[in-house]
């Protein structure tokens, strides 16, 4: 295990959170490997590529009138040297061009892989959990512990 | 990157699959960290640690008459010396205690790192998406191509 490899990891996150701030889809793009598997929090089940990412960050950004906030909380970060991970939950606050107000707090687990050129984030899970009883999503559960 | 971890982490998903057509919990339980973070399908959005972990398989196991069958698809495993995860789609089915038939796809990603004793699974996700429109999860997507 490397604490190189994890600082390098820490500021793509810090990298990607001040990217969100400004909408900017070029940086976001940028830490993404051309073949990365997205399990994303909304249809499809699974996702391949960085074309898939561009036309959901365009469909993301979009859909704000205000926002999106994005704040990274509890965040864990493992790396070895070629490969670590990311495990955070992130808040996302603001209105849609609908008027609807989102408030959400949602699990993210991205890995990176190292590459020739730096590092690329080859996969990334996305989601919140369900209740069995209604099958509907839990999209604003309170913030949890710590 | 390790070919051989690799080959490590596929067996561990294998011995996953066959423990769980077993009910076989003790062997599922060996293979987490003590302090494993979890983000589960179910409620809780996070969950610590390996008692968690054997709570719910014994609700998970407890809740099925027949099953629950897992069938492991689209498996990608990538690893370096000491870290490395797995990202797949499960297929649950079976009977439930209620009578109801599950016939579910999860997306999931497992990270493990490597102890002094092996492999311990560190990290685990587990999900499926949710349909923005009517805030319903889709438990029951088709199954994805390839």
């Amino acid at each position: 295990m490397s604490d190189t490899s994890r600082q390098e990891l820490e500021q793509l996150i810090d990298e990607r959170v001040a990217a969100v701030h400004r909408r900017d889809s070029a940086t976001l793009l940028r830490q993404h490997d051309d073949k990365v598997l997205t399990y994303p929090l909304l249809p499809p089940t699974v996702s391949r590529g960085r074309e898939a990412i561009a036309a959901s960050l365009d469909q993301w950004f979009g859909g704000y009138v205000d926002g999106p906030g994005y704040e990274v909380h509890d965040l864990v970060v493992e790396a070895d040297e070629d490969l670590g991970y990311c495990a955070f939950l992130y808040h996302v606050s603001g209105t849609l061009t609908s008027g609807d107000v989102v408030d959400m707090w949602v699990r993210s687990t991205v890995v990176f892989r190292r590459q020739d050129d730096g590092w690329r984030l080859v996969h990334a899970h996305e989601s919140v959990p369900f209740d069995p009883a209604t099958g509907r999503a839990l999209t604003s559960e309170p913030p949890p512990e710590g």
